[in-house]
Formats: structure tokens, sequence, C-alpha cells
């Protein structure tokens, strides 16, 4: 029977801004970093790893808050506490003196991202298994019972919950080799397109997406209509007409210049606008979905909590769903909220990149085809090729397809000279910059 | 020419769970607290002050956030910066890396709250003035350029809040002479209701309310509907059928279940439900809102930032906005809400209580009768008597009035005793603890 015996907490950051890796409209010079919760146990060999994702400044406050949410993990059981996971979601997240700091918003709630994150990965290592086959071998009742379903039951109760996953369940083992024989689940590339790029690195960088197969490919938009136009001109030049385009705004606008500007630039048919406008405005969105049709509108990378997420179904505002599986608290919300689209008939296509975020959804991707949706329509992944090498167990993507993850845990422990190298502001490289 | 010399942000915390002041269905053992923010100058006497309200633990985060916010301040000329108060608002709002963690809500926007207001504090002293009579005698074009009027143009242009603002300016003198006459603005209390209280202490404290002239009174519900029905009792027996009685329940119930117990209080003909659900659920409260009418609905003190209370407007969510002075980032942002308010006809009666909430939302609600709504139909304003005594500038209640301030400032200062005495965990009540 391991114990947990002790919570560590690294403010690891990589100095991404010097490379412009992640510029946008909105974010112009992130260092992209991390958070990143180490659960230790006496069993030798056994850790729970996990991380929430932010861009710099503030991963302190970050990694403090979850310092204090994983508090109450020291001296628990981990059997206890793995067969009751919807338990110990609750019971952290019912502190009312942290809760008053959102509620399930902002820091307190990315800190409770990483937490929760971190047990999911210990869950899932104790079983020896990746998080997608422990999650997807579970009974439709005892999931539903590590989902938080709090304030969503005028859209989804816990029996329409249930319902979704019985009915998935005859085919799962199917369509696990199905993803298998496929080379894996289907993804899309960032790397080509962020703002910062010269139009010569942006055209080679879409010629290589291309080689390497992939049939979607995204553009950050929104800082010059000009520039926009000339470098979606650029991508069609060199993925043709045939390939999917989308284009990413990062909260650029209101809602009526994101009217204006989208229609500028729908003849390069983009298959969606992503993060049109603030991502709290759900009435907005559903005025600029209706307004840019046939263009798809997309958005969830900030999507603060289910509550959210709920009403942008109610409110039919997104085509796709682009949850991000750190800034909500984890499985037992992130599936919660993949149950909500089923019902509605939203695909979901989480968001990645940043740190590690490749390394979660793609479990997260393939739970939504065996457990829950069964389908692949209209889904890709997000992929971004930057900062892998620092994952014990980094994802693997070929062919434009997220290959399944074969060892226990959720991927997301780093490697410990990362740590020592990049914690903030004590370690190797940062040390050095002083 | 004064500057900005220091920055000092402390962490505050008054033991209030010891006597369940603040309790309520959600909030259980609150200790009132602090993240107090202190702009020095090097002029002898000149400071600014300001602060945001949280419950407990995490206001260490809070607090070191708002150092991180408050740090591009320093050196900073103060005439420089209260003649363009608009500028210095997007400026600290312009920083990514903190954005990334919000955007805009959560311990990131509290922060900023909490340095936005000393720097309003500061300038209302710098001019000599109480913060209501600076705003008032501002020209529209010049309060217009103070708002923060990002994402809020399909609901509010620029123009529009002019016009507002022009209209209600011919009136501005009548209606302060007016706000004097009656013994300042209306206000209602909430110290009688805490859940945590005896059925002897409410009766005995609503007695009290009504000897001292409130028309007004709340009571918190949503633990156990028996209770409440039997407190609701008591509450009418006291105050009688011609007094307002409101509700409160801190969000705790799901859609269904706030529509399903709140009909079960109807008979005690509430004015307002306030909290019935998640603060963040838009399309939640206009449900709630067609299925409890007449019983008004009234939610804000969570409301995260203006874009959400724009769309509580736009899908008449509200019968009441309830907004926050410490959780808005400030005049900026809260003075837009009120212009949106206005526009669309909703009254606001603004959240206080907590610590020194009743001392900033005074200036508020003269704002508003004074120079933007020009009405006090359906306006009354929160009071909870406790924490003024930290206050160098506290609040004057009497007859169920606010008084007018007159002390330069936003009567946020604390007495510096209070900060020593309450600092956490270094103070001495705190270090007594141990």
């Amino acid at each position: 029977m391991p114990t947990i015996t002790t919570v560590r907490v690294h403010d690891v950051r990589f100095p991404t801004s010097k490379t412009l890796d992640g510029s946008d409209a909105m974010n112009k010079d992130g260092d992209y970093s991390a958070s990143y919760v180490v659960l230790e146990t006496d069993e030798p060999g056994l850790a729970g790893h996990g991380f929430t994702f932010t861009i710099g400044r503030g991963n302190d406050v970050v990694t403090e808050t979850s310092r204090q949410r994983a508090l109450p993990l020291i001296g628990r059981d981990v059997d206890a506490l793995t067969t009751d996971l919807g338990g110990i979601y609750r019971e952290l997240a019912s502190d009312s003196q942290l809760r008053w700091l959102g509620p399930e918003k902002g820091v307190v709630h990315l800190a409770m991202a990483a937490v929760m994150n971190a047990v999911w990965d210990l869950a899932a290592r104790r079983a020896g298994k990746p998080l997608w086959r422990l999650l997807t071998e579970m009974e439709p009742e005892e999931f539903v019972d590590i989902l938080d379903l709090r304030y969503l039951s005028d859209a989804l109760t816990r029996d329409e919950a249930l319902q979704i996953l019985k009915h998935a369940r005859p085919g799962r083992m199917e369509r696990i080799r199905d993803l298998q024989a496929r080379g894996g689940y289907p993804c899309y590339t960032t790397s080509a397109g962020w703002l910062g790029y010269s139009d010569d690195k942006l055209r080679r960088l879409l010629t290589e997406a291309v080689d390497q197969g992939y049939r979607h490919v995204k553009l950050k938009v929104g800082a010059s209509v000009d520039d926009d136009i000339r470098r979606l001109a650029i991508a069609r030049e060199v993925i043709g007409w045939d390939a999917n385009l989308m284009i990413d705004a990062n909260q650029v606008w209101d809602v009526p210049q994101a009217i204006e500007w989208v229609s500028r630039l729908a003849e390069f048919r983009p298959l969606w606008i992503e993060e049109p406008t603030s991502p709290d405005d759900i009435l907005g969105h559903a005025a600029i979905r209706r307004a840019v049709s046939p263009i798809g509108v997309a958005t969830g990378e900030h999507g603060m909590n289910r509550v959210l997420f709920k009403q942008m179904f109610q409110a039919e505002a997104i085509d796709y769903c682009q949850l991000d599986s750190a800034r909500l608290a984890s499985i037992n919300e992130i599936m919660a909220v993949y149950l909500l689209a089923a019902k509605f008939g939203v695909p979901v296509c989480p968001h990645a990149g940043g740190v590690g975020l490749c390394e979660l959804v793609q479990h997260l991707s393939i739970v939504d085809f065996v457990a829950i949706s069964g389908s692949l329509d209209g889904r890709v992944t997000e992929f971004v090729d930057h900062l892998h090498e620092h994952f014990v167990d980094p994802c693997v993507v070929e062919n434009g397809h997220y290959r399944l993850p074969q060892s226990p845990g959720y991927s997301a422990a780093m490697h410990e000279q990362s740590v020592v190298e990049y914690e903030y502001p004590s370690g190797s490289y940062w040390a050095a910059q002083c």
C-alpha cells in the first residue's frame, strides 16, 4: 500500500520568446512554462506527474497555488486515492477559501489542473496502463462517478451521460484496432504558421508539413489584414485547395470587427476561424458564427471551465470545441465537457502545443473516439513540434497521426535534467542569464 | 511633480471564521482578507491605497500577483499617471504573459483591481477630492477615455457611452443636492442574515435593522429548505410585508434545482434571489429568471469581468447587477459595466461587505446616480456592518443611507496599526496564534 510522501512543484520556464515560437497577435513574446507537480511515493519508481501550462510571468504564483492545492495529498494511501478519483477531485475542489479566487477559473483552476493531472498520471501508473486505456476500460457507471457534473444538469444529466457511454461500449475494442490500423489519431500542425515567422520560413515549413502527410495546417492572423491576405495566399499556393487551412486570431477582435475581418479572408476558404474574440463571449461567438458561415467557429484554449463550454453548446456558438488539457481541471472536468459535446454533436479538437499539451491530448482524443463519441468526423487534434525533448515519454507523430501511447501514465513526466536546467530562476539556464 | 517611489503590498487577514460573520451555503468559514496595495510617493502625505478582497487561503498569491502587476508603477510621475488613467490601465492590462493566466479573471484580475484601485485613490487624493466628485466632474469625453470598452462594441459603442454621459450632464449638481437632502444613498443590510446565526440572533438583528431605518434586508438561503422556510417566516414576522426581503443562495444550486427551491420560498415574496447558480452561467440565470418571475434575479459579486456582464444584459438574464468593486478591474472596467447597465435599463446594486467594499461602493453608487443613470429606481446598495474600524475614512451609514464621503480619495486607506496587527502570518495577531 504505497503512500504519497512528498509533493514537489517546480516553476519550469523555456526561453521560447527568443525564437518567436508561439508568437501570435495577442501573445507576442511568451516564454513557454509549466507549473510541474510531482507526487512522490514510498514505493520505488512510483510517482505521479502533472502540470499546467503558462507563458512566463506569473508561473511562480501558479506554482505556489499548485503547492497549496496539493498539500492535502501528502500522506494519502495511493490505492484509496486512485480508486476514488471522483472523491479526491471533489475534496480538493471544495476548498471554499481558494474557490473565492475563481471560482473555477484563472490561477486557482490552472493549479487544480496541474495537481489533478498528477493524480491521474499516478492512477494510470499504479494500474500499469497508459491513461487512455485506464479510462476506456472503465465501466460506464465508474466513468460517470469520476465526472464533475455540477452546474450541468440543465444540459446533461447523469443518466444522459451514462447513456452516451453505454451506447459507445460495444465497439470499443474495434475502434482501438481501427486507430492502430490507421497509424494513430489524426492531427494537424500549427508549427508552420506563427505570426513572427518570415514569408520564407512560412513557405518552407508549410512545404515540410505537406511532405510529412498533414492534411490540415493552421496560420495565425489578426495583426494586419494585408499581411494575412499575403500569408494565406502563400499557404494556399503551397498546400493547394483540397487540404484544410485554419486561421487563428487569438482573441484580438471585437465581435463586429471579427465579422468584417474574417469576411475579407473568406476567399481562402478557411475551415475555421479560431478565437475570433474574447474567450468568455458565448453570445459573441454565436453572432460571429451566424455571420461567417460556412466558415466554422472554433474556440476553447482559454475556455475557463465546463460551465462556459455548456453555454457554448447551448447557444450553438461553436463548430469545434478546443478544450485545453491544462486549463480545465483534468480528466474529471474534461470528460464532462466531452460528454456535453457528444450530446450536442460538436466535435472536440483539443488545443495543444505549449509545454507538454500534445503529450496529454493524445490520450483525450483516443478516449473520445473509443468510449464517447465513437467518431472521427470533423475531428483533428493539434500538434506543435516543440519542447517534446523534455518529456520522458514524448508523443510520437508520424504521417499526420498521433501514435497510441503505450507506457503507463499520462505521458506527463519530464526529464529531471530539464527541470534542473530550466527551473526558474535557479536552474542552470536561467542562472547563467543573470 | 511627485513620483511613486515604493509599492508595498500586504497580505491582511481578519479572523472572521471564529464568529461565522460572512457564513453562507457555499462559504462556511471565511477569514475576510485583503491584498492591500500602498503606492508611496516622495511627496509627504501623498500615497495611493487600494485592495482586493478574498476570504483567506490564497490571499498570499493574490498579494504576490498584485506586487508583480504594480511593479511598472515605480518611478512614475504621479501627475502623468493621473492625467492619463485610461493609458496606465491599458498598459498594465496588456501584460500578455499575465493575461494568459486569465484572461481578465481570477487571481490576475483581482490583482489588477487591487493595483488600479490604488491608482484611483492616488488620483483622487492628488486632486484633493473624494473619488465620486473627481469622476462626476469629468467631461463626458474625458470619462469615456478612461473606460475599458474592449469586447463591448456589439453592445455599447463609444458613441453610445458618450451619449449616456451627455444626457446625464445637465442635472448633476441638482442630483448631488438631492442625495445630500435625503441623507445619502439608500442601502440595505446583510448583517442580520448570515447562515451560521441562530434564530434568536436572527430575530434580534432583524429587529435592530428595522429600528435603524432599513427598508430592505437580506437572508442567506440554500443549505436546507426547511430551515429557509422557518427563517424567512421569522423575517416576515419581524419586518412585515411592506419592507423588502432579499434571499441569497451563494451559487449552491444547479439550474433546475434553483427553480424548484426558489418556487418553494415564493410565498415569502422575496424581491430577488441572489446567486442562484454558477456566476458564469449567463444562460442559466436567464432560464431561472423566466421561471421564477416576478421574483427578480440578481448576481455579480463573482462576475469576473465586463464581458460576462455584457452577456448578462444581452441575454436578459438579471434584474439587478451586483458588480464587485474589488473583482472588476477598478473604475476603468466598473464604469464600463455601469454604462452597459444604463443602456440595457438594469439597475446596479453593487455587492459590498467583505473588507472595505462598503467604503468603495458608496463612491460608485453616487457616480451612477449623479453622472450615468440619473435614477434611484430599483437601486439599493449593500451594507454590512463589520471591519469598518480598520479604515481611516470609514463609510458612515445612518437611517439606511450611505452619507456622501467628503475626504479626498477612494476611502481605501487602512490604519497602519491594523496592518501591523493582522498582516499574515507575521502580524501580532497571527503570530500569537502559533
